[in-house]
């Protein structure tokens, strides 16, 4: 049976632009003599709709897109992903389903059983469970229609209540599809990939996956479709991060004999490949196509400029140097060789006019009281508002520069260095942005490597180091991935052999600053545990 | 049988805090001669717990803490509300649970059958749902413990699937103990009451409801504790957004003859309480006292500092007047008379030399291009940033000033009017402000008579007015209710009978401006629908 895997970058909620895609799909896998094209999880809307779902014009619009696509299901089968309608009169009016299409017509719908209630995925929220599993035939052969999580159920800490890959098998079907929506992040990446080689060796099936590919604001989906055979090794393997349509012939030896071994890039490079793609479909699906930022010499923000460049392109960029007398001449020189080196348009503005006259402006409110934190804040504010005043006046989208190890202890300006439309390194710990630069010089110096190796610094106050208010960020990251990522207590940590009082310290700063998280701008996640939708921690709390 | 409500206030996590006072309402119970007391929903932990609950530490503090509460309760019985551990292998690893304490130790435990997760709530994202009901048996009587929704059961959006009631009606209980968390808001209000009485008739048995007060972040509990006999009439009524401890005889004719009607005070005097508590728990839960705001002369700053007067006192308020060569005079002398008329120190700052030497600084980015939003935008953040240095310097707050319409229609700037630690009218339409207003005025002219009757206006440029962008607020917030809370589509709410251009054009701004509603601040939720945690929509999206 020949099959096309169909892995597309979708936007939420418009159905012209996603129907076409996937009628345009349906006829290149005709082309390319498929007797079925498969396509993604809740494909003819976009992952994760959220709470567009609970609006009954959207729900209309997805059933009406299913009917649209059927249409062009002549001499070909499709299976896609829509809500539909839950026919029972109790529990969540909606199924999260796949509807195999033929004849111009919908043929059956198979529902999700298991719906992710966790980290950024809330499907409770809307649908309600499937317990009636369900066969789908299709020229002579049975196929067991899977969603996503459904091929998930034997992972431990789930604690699944059913396993729906064991009732689908009692139905003795020839193979497996499972369609996904699955985001990435670095750090589960190959547990989903020994989810299909487990399920297929165990029940003895082939197994064809189709995951979504693209970014919805700050979930990245990386697509990686896959196919195993019925021995649990991998056949066909469709490319990361970007869309793909291949066709497998599940009856060929190719397929059936594959032991293909598969070698992921280093985690970095994931990562890089994942905020490129981030950045870009931020822009296409909003709108715009121009970014600019506050280019400081530091390395968040060379980074963010190397990454928006692959994303966007150096005629789209438009960058400031900033600089104020506390800005050292290094600075300035690395920040203008970035600039030369990407090829970015940058204009100069010193901002110690602007932080004397506003001042002045405060110096009766003030008295005659100290300079303090004050200071540091007001100087970063101004470079917010005069990024933000490029941004309204050329139409350039401020790209946020800061990393997951400030965003975690608080560690920058709210309504300063915090302004961004998109934060593209909150979700990488300091010290994988040092790596990430490692990586985007491989080749050639693009960042001058002095931004690299000098001590990372605000330049709020003369002589002024990170080094001075944090933990060294070695440790310091280690701290944090320990409190995050793995959610372990205080104690747990200074057991693990971290020192108790720069242990407290740090988770002290974390679930202190939460104000100023919540007002962050979207942070592209590449991790399994980002700041954002999926880690909801109360603000006013005491723990 | 004497039961003592308990409606405490409590900091989520903070179980120090939480602990003492149900130990101290146990004590004082116990006075009032009561032999069992009640408290509300997770009470040792605080409501919402959010994913502290994925938290092993945070567990077994609140294990920890139910066996120190059990320990009090000698000679009197207590229930209290905390998580517990799921004893299946399979399915979440908690269960929402009621505890009964007597005799010092955990007599019996009853779980949360009706998890909600709609709007603000997500409880199936900890929470495994009871299927197993049980009566508590206390000195001779049976009583089945409800938790929250389990007693809604019968409302027909809910769909729910099992009616704990009618379960629990089948196990012959003498009466009925519901806890509950459930927040405030104006506009469903006395459908919860319905749910009580109707609960109470249909069942033929008095309903005890013990609810949380106080307000958690955004979310504000009005408390409302209530007692119902079995023939379904209110005979106790806790004070509502205040804590209350109150005793009743289950056996007495007061309690069992009783028929006072319940009415509620009208909805503005409840928003406006509502809103008072909100600001006076951010403060006191996050250890702050002091607040300021930018007093514009305008109706919303006015609203708003007016609120903060209520909640924190004049002696902790500070405010900057910040005019513009554009602010008109009658601005500065209404702001300078509300000052007066609550005793709030002002200073002001004229923000044109900084306005004029920013945009000096930007001349050579703009070269020659005309004025515009830009320039605006400018003005707006000046003041955030002048706020927020007043805020950093001398530790007052900032408040955010900015109500619902202009959050749905993007009206306001980005880290300009939109700073602030906490949105106290973000959920409060323009029409509502209004009202508020003449309720702040009802016995004496505290807020200006000029600042509610002239018309709307940023003072951003020229005699600018709202209602050159926007359309009248009465047509615009009509418009948004439906939109918003009552999630018609554009073609139904046309068919209304509103202007077609209109409504489009009301819609597309909603839909353009999440971004600006992600990086809000936390807006106290008064509405069964707030922009927040309770409405989730994708922000890169097309719908």
């Amino acid at each position: 049976m020949k099959i096309a895997l169909a892995q597309q970058n979708y936007i939420v909620g418009d159905f012209e632009h996603n129907v076409g895609k996937i009628i345009s799909a349906i006829s290149t896998a005709k082309t390319k003599g498929a007797c079925l094209v498969v396509f993604s999880e809740l494909s003819v809307c976009g992952y994760p709709p959220y709470d567009l779902l609970c609006r009954t014009d959207f729900i209309q619009k997805c059933l009406t897109a299913v009917e649209q696509v059927a249409k062009h299901c002549i001499g070909i089968s499709a299976i896609v992903g829509a809500p539909s309608p839950n026919p029972e009169l109790l529990g969540k009016p909606l199924l999260n389903s796949a509807y195999l299409l033929s004849e111009g017509k919908i043929q059956s719908t198979h529902h999700k059983a298991l719906l992710p209630s966790y980290d950024i995925f809330e499907e409770a929220r809307y649908f309600e469970p499937n317990h009636n599993f369900t066969i789908a035939n299709l020229n002579g052969k049975r196929i067991a229609i899977t969603i996503s999580e459904d091929l998930c159920d034997d992972q431990p800490m789930r604690r699944n209540k059913i396993s729906p890959m064991a009732e689908l098998k009692k139905l003795n079907p020839d193979l497996v599809i499972n369609i996904a929506a699955s985001p990435f992040s670095f750090d589960n990446y190959s547990q989903r990939i020994a989810v299909f080689a487990d399920n297929a060796k165990r029940y003895g099936l082939p197994i064809i996956s189709v995951n979504q590919v693209g970014a919805n604001t700050d979930l990245i989906f990386h697509g990686g479709s896959v196919v195993y055979n019925a021995n649990g090794f991998l056949s066909k393997s469709l490319n990361l991060f970007v869309e793909d349509i291949q066709v497998v012939d599940t009856e060929s030896r190719g397929v059936i004999d594959s032991k293909i071994q598969f070698e992921p890039n280093d985690y970095i490079a994931q990562i890089h490949d994942a905020l490129v793609l981030g950045i870009r479909d931020y822009f296409q699906k909003s709108g715009f196509t121009k970014a600019t930022l506050g280019l400081s010499g530091g390395l968040d923000s060379a980074v963010t400029l190397a990454l928006a460049q692959k994303a966007l392109g150096s005629q789209n960029l438009r960058v400031l140097l900033l600089p104020s007398q506390f800005s050292s001449q290094h600075s300035i020189d690395d920040a203008v060789a970035l600039a030369d080196n990407l090829k970015v348009k940058y204009d100069v503005v010193n901002i110690k006019d602007s932080f004397d006259t506003i001042n002045q402006g405060l110096e009766p409110v003030f008295d005659d009281l100290p300079n303090d934190l004050t200071e540091e804040n007001i100087q970063a504010r101004i470079r917010g508002l005069m990024l933000m005043a490029l941004s309204n006046k050329l139409g350039y989208l401020l790209l946020n520069t800061s990393n997951k190890s400030e965003a975690a202890v608080g560690y920058g300006t709210l309504y300063g260095d915090m302004c961004g439309a998109l934060a593209v390194l909150g979700d990488v710990y300091k010290t994988d942005v040092f790596k990430l630069a490692h990586y985007i010089n491989r080749e050639v110096e693009v960042i001058p490597i002095n931004t690299i190796v000098k001590p990372p610094s605000a330049e709020l106050r003369p002589d002024q180091k990170d080094s001075d208010s944090l933990p060294d960020y070695a440790i310091l990251d280690a701290i944090l991935r320990e409190y995050i990522e793995n959610q372990r207590s205080v104690n747990e940590i200074i057991a693990l052999g971290f020192d108790a009082e720069v242990v407290a310290k740090a988770i002290r700063l974390v679930n202190a600053n939460g104000h100023k998280r919540f007002q962050s701008a979207p942070i592209l996640r590449v991790s399994s545990k980002a700041f954002g939708l999926g880690r909801k921690m109360p603000l006013v709390a005491r723990f």
